[in-house]
This record gives structure tokens, C-alpha cells and sequence, in this order.
């Protein structure tokens, strides 16, 4: 095989692989990146087994061939070679020379024979989103996945389609994210879980620009993204996901409205009274126009006023503060509303429209 | 104790000191800040017995007093509150308020009367040079102390005054190095080694301006630097440093010069091959007009060839990577000259005015 292509575009084309070389693994070949050149594209891809990328680069081929080359090692070398074109050759016995300038480096490859293609799905009918969109939803939901195995199903999030709307939901035990997008195009209904993993990975790799387009297709086992000339397959996590629709109650005692960034500022200032691993609640007081938030721990105490917008009853009531930071920090909106039933009950946090809901269930506190 | 002050002036006040809070002690007091309040400024201190660090802050004083206070905690509270007035408030249990706008803070205290002062230093004959300066002369040499303790004159650098030349050493037995300053007043020679860690924390501190100076002065056991509202007293190391001047030799077969950011990023590309903890040297090879650069390591080979101009001898030698980017990475120069003997001598790197002198020991390699 001998390809040339210019440094950026092999850099760009070797980060994105990149995302799905597993960091450990007991199959070496897994640690390696596909360079695909038997036909007219030049093709790289990286599989796990569970999240397969593939994508193709610019460049000329000068002799056909693949090779299967140590991810690591290679980006590494790519990434520090000039600014300028990078010729790739490969001989007879693995060893693979790239060339930039004067700089020449040598090192040993894989068969290519040896490595895991991608599955082949077929491509039945696609759901379109923008990639803005995609990125979006994951940052705003991708926080409460649980990240321990003890339940697999709670390590993914639920994608499911009904009557033409997209609804991606996480939760861990403790509270649960829901994002909502109306597709442009309908759509037959469906219900997968996506492993958080490939949700992590594909949103690093995602422009995120609004006018560019990732399609989606799917198949029992399979869920697969393509964009530019990227194509992500990742499995699918098996099981019944978790029946949320009976916790979403609209009812509610006490409505707040209430600046978002005082908020959170807030809260993110009571928290350095509280040490990793010690589980202190923040109190909220919930009055006529003023909340207040208190905090005690062995460190010393704050507290501190926000003015709001009430209607409803005056309520006290106890949270994680690290899960009230969380979804704050993902809402866009500048004023947010607070929906809460009673001490006991769980708080939503939602737009009108609720294209947004975070549930939050309360702690228990003792009143100080 | 009550004082009024504007959040940044306490903010970049207590990141100041905190530079002398010792990261782990089996005294809390010494991880303390103290707010000394009892005469008509405020100042801040913090002291590790090694190091103390004083600095004035600007402000209002309500009520005399002084308080210690844990630096960790007191600096992120205060970091997190918002931009505004800052009230400090302490009562006769050595609670101490906080107060900024809406949001209040309780934390405890320590007794002042607990806290360590500065050890009162005699101001006798003062050295003056710029931030700039100084702080230019630590980066350029801090990377070559040694950072195990199993000789301690290695941890410091040699500050030695001779003939209004201030120079100053580092070196960790595989490398020396140098920098001269002229001083703009005379001096009394003398000769002290201060501690590696005084000079990091110090080159954090200073802002670097050119317009700006630092005092420093001196006693037989501790150094002190003044500037802006800010003084750093440190202990010294004790001892004799090591006789430098019998290695310094002008004597060279073979000089180099050469384009110091090819040279470098040309090394750095070949660091790539170099796993962590394994020694493979860089091996140059000096011709008429190129160099050749080659490394090989179980990862693979790489070699490049660099455009010099050489006078005297060809030479081939070989070199710990690291220690050549170390010393080229701080030299700021376009090109740089490289002095050589043979493959068992020292190669300097060093300017004309010898005000920068960068001795490497060569390493034994099997010509490949």
C-alpha cells in the first residue's frame, strides 16, 4: 500500500476512529486503526466490538492495499509530523514508513485480514436530526446515566419514537432527564437503549453545527449514525427500559420562577462546605418572594437569599446539591420554573412546552 | 475583627500567600491564613516554616483584630463569591462571618496568637533586578534541579554574586545550567543556594513586567524578596554547592548552529518512540551542512535529517532526549550554537555572552 494525504486531514480522520480504540483490551488487534485502501477511498476504522467507526479521508493511492496499524502510536506520530503531505507505504512484511519532509519513521503493522469489519446493517427507514440537535440532546441528558454496571440498562439512554417525536430519557435511581424534538419527517414508532458510552464518544465527534444532518437507522440489535463521511455503529443495550410516564405528574402545591445563574451560583457556593463523599443536604425554604438556601456541615454553615415568583404554598425542602447543579447547568433558558408537591415529592424542573424535564427527587433533613 | 474589602484585591491577596500553605502538615495551624488586622492595613500570611509568604491587601478596617483561618477553605469561598464587597467579620469565639451580598458563610478560626510571624530579617545591602529578570532566569534553569531529596544542594539553584555578575546554577548530575545577569549596582560577592520549591512558587507570584522590580536581600540563613505589597522570606539551603567552573572548558572540535524550533520539534517527534522510563537515547550524527537525527526503540525507528552549519569535525553522539528539549525549550533565540568535544565530552549550548551556558553529558549508545 503507499497513500498520500495532507497531515490535517489524516489527523482529523484518525481522531474520530480513535474514539472507539478501546484504552484497554486484551486483543491487540482491537488497538489498532484499519488504514483501508483496496479500492478508490481511503477508509480508517477502529471497533471495539461494541462501537465501530469508520471514516474516509482525502488522499491519493498510489498502490492499493490496507494495513492495520497501533492507534495510539500512530496518531501520536501523525500529530507531531510538519504541516504538510504525509506519505503512508507499507511492505511486504508489515512494516509501515511514513514519510514527511525529512522526517521518515518506521514501525510494524497488522494484517488488515485480522481486523474486525464493522457489521453490515441495512439501511431501512433513517430518522434525520441536526447535528446541533443530537449534541445538544446527549449534553443535556448524558449526566444522569448511572455510571456503575449493576444495572445495565440505567448505563444507557432510552431513544423512542412516537408519533413523530424523539424523546431521550436518562436516569440513575435518583432523577431522570428528558429531552423531547419533534422530527421533520414521520417515522415508525420504536424504543432502544443506546449505551451512554457511544453517546460520549459520538458527541465529541459531532460538528454540532445546525446546518449539517446525522442520519440514524436502526436495526434489533444496532443503532447506526452517519454523518459527513463518518459512520458510527454501535449495539444496542438489550432489556425493557424503565416505565417513567406514571412518575411524571403535572400536579403541583408551589411554582417558583426564579434566575437560573443566581441559582446555580448558589448552590455551586454552598457545595465548598461539603467534602466528596459527604452527602449534606442544601435546604431550600421556599417563601413568599424569597428562597432561601442553607447549608451546614462540619466545614461551617451559609446561607444565602434569592428573590423569586411563587404561587402555591410555602415549602421546605432538602436536595443533593450536586443534582440540582447538574441540570441547571445544562438549561439554556434564562429563567427556569420549579414545580414541587412536598417535602417528599419530586421536584420538576421543565419549560412550558416541556421539550425539557429534569425530576429530582428530595433528601430527607433534619430542620435546623 | 471587621474589615470591608473588594473581592479581587482579596482574592489575588490570599492566592498570594497561599503559595507558602503547605500541601500536607501535621500542624493545622500552618495551614492557615492569617488575617492580621491589628494596625491600620491589612495583611495576609501564610508561613510553612520553610517559606513565608506576607502581602498588603487594600481595604476598610471597622474593627481591629487578626484571625487564622484555613487557607483552603477561605480561599474558595471567597473565589466563589460574587464580584462585590466582601465583609469579614469575627466575634470572641473565633467564628468568623463572611458576608457578600445575599450570600453568608460561618467557618471557625484559629487564635492568631497560635501563628508562626515571619522571622524579622535584618534589610542590610539589597540586590535589585526586574520580575521580568527574575522570573525569566527560574523557568530558564528550575527544570534541571533534582527533585529527590538524596542530595539536597541539588533540590536548590546557586545564586552567587561575583564582580556585579549575578549567575545562577541549577544541576542534577546529568546536566548544568547557567545564567548570567548583570547587575546594575555593585554588590558584595557572596554565595547562597536557595530552595527549588521558593523559586517555583515565587515565579508564580511575580507578575513578570520589565518596569516592575524585586529587592532581594539576604542573611546566612534565609533570603528575602520584596515587591509590589508582597514579602517571601526563605530559609537557605545549607552547605557548600558543588565547584562548577572546573567542568565549564571552551575547548570544542566541533560547533553547530542550527534552527533551535526545527531541532526541537524534530526531537519531540522522536520522544514518540520513547515509552516512559525507558532510555533510548537520540543519536546525531554531524556532517558537512546536515545533521541526522535517529532513535530506535521496540516501538519502532525514526530519522531525520536537519540543515546545520558545522565548523570542525564530523561527530556522531548520543543523548537523553528529554534533556535536550529541557534546555532548548527555554532558550529563546532563533538559532542556537552547540559545542562538542567527542562522544564521551559534555556538549554546550550556550549564546556568545555565555549569558545562557546549557552542559549535557552525552550517553553511551551502540552505533546502529
Amino acid at each position: 500500500m503507499k497513500i498520500i494525504c495532507n497531515k490535517s486531514n489524516l489527523v482529523k480522520g484518525v481522531s474520530i476512529v480513535s474514539k472507539a480504540v478501546p484504552s484497554k483490551t486484551t486483543m491487540p488487534i482491537l488497538e489498532c486503526i484499519l488504514i483501508d485502501a483496496t479500492m478508490d477511498i481511503i477508509r480508517l476504522t477502529a471497533n471495539d466490538m461494541e462501537l465501530g467507526i469508520q471514516t474516509e479521508i482525502e488522499g491519493e493511492i498510489i498502490e492499493h492495499g490496507m494495513i492495520a496499524i497501533d492507534a495510539k502510536i500512530f496518531s501520536e506520530i501523525v500529530r507531531k509530523l510538519p504541516d504538510n503531505e504525509i506519505v503512508i507505504e507499507t511492505d511486504n512484511n508489515l512494516q509501515m514508513t511514513i514519510t514527511c519532509e525529512k522526517a521518515k519513521f518506521d514501525i510494524s503493522g497488522k494484517s488488515g485480514d485480522d481486523f474486525s469489519y464493522l457489521p453490515i446493517i441495512e439501511k431501512n427507514e433513517t430518522v434525520t436530526i441536526s447535528q446541533f440537535t443530537l449534541k445538544e440532546v446527549i449534553r443535556q441528558t448524558i449526566f444522569s446515566i448511572a455510571d456503575n454496571e449493576s444495572n445495565k440498562l440505567m448505563t444507557g439512554e432510552l431513544f423512542e419514537i412516537q408519533n413523530g417525536i424523539l424523546r431521550v430519557v436518562s436516569l440513575d435511581g435518583h432523577r431522570i432527564s428528558i429531552r423531547k424534538i419533534e422530527l421533520k419527517e414521520p417515522c415508525e414508532d420504536r424504543k432502544i437503549v443506546v449505551p451512554g458510552k457511544t453517546l460520549i464518544e459520538i458527541s465529541k465527534i459531532l460538528s454540532g453545527e445546525a446546518e449539517s444532518e446525522v442520519c440514524m437507522y436502526f436495526t434489533n440489535n444496532h443503532i447506526v449514525f452517519e454523518f459527513d463521511n463518518t459512520i458510527v455503529v454501535s449495539r444496542l443495550i438489550e432489556g425493557e427500559y424503565f416505565k417513567i410516564d406514571q412518575m411524571l405528574s403535572s400536579d403541583y402545591e408551589t411554582k417558583v420562577r426564579i434566575n437560573k445563574r443566581e441559582l446555580l451560583n448558589c448552590i455551586d457556593r454552598a457545595t465548598l462546605l461539603v467534602k466528596e463523599g459527604d452527602k449534606k443536604p442544601i435546604i431550600i425554604n421556599i417563601g413568599d418572594e424569597v428562597m432561601e438556601l442553607r447549608i451546614k456541615s462540619q466545614l461551617g454553615s451559609m446561607n444565602e437569599d434569592i428573590m423569586i415568583h411563587k404561587e402555591g404554598k410555602d415549602l421546605m425542602i432538602g436536595f443533593n446539591p450536586k443534582f440540582l447543579i447538574d441540570a441547571l447547568r445544562v438549561i439554556d433558558d434564562e429563567e427556569v420554573d420549579l414545580y414541587l408537591m412536598n417535602a417528599k415529592a419530586p421536584c420538576f424542573i421543565k419549560d412550558e412546552a416541556e421539550n425539557y424535564i429534569y425530576l429530582i427527587l428530595p433528601v430527607n433533613f433534619n430542620a435546623i
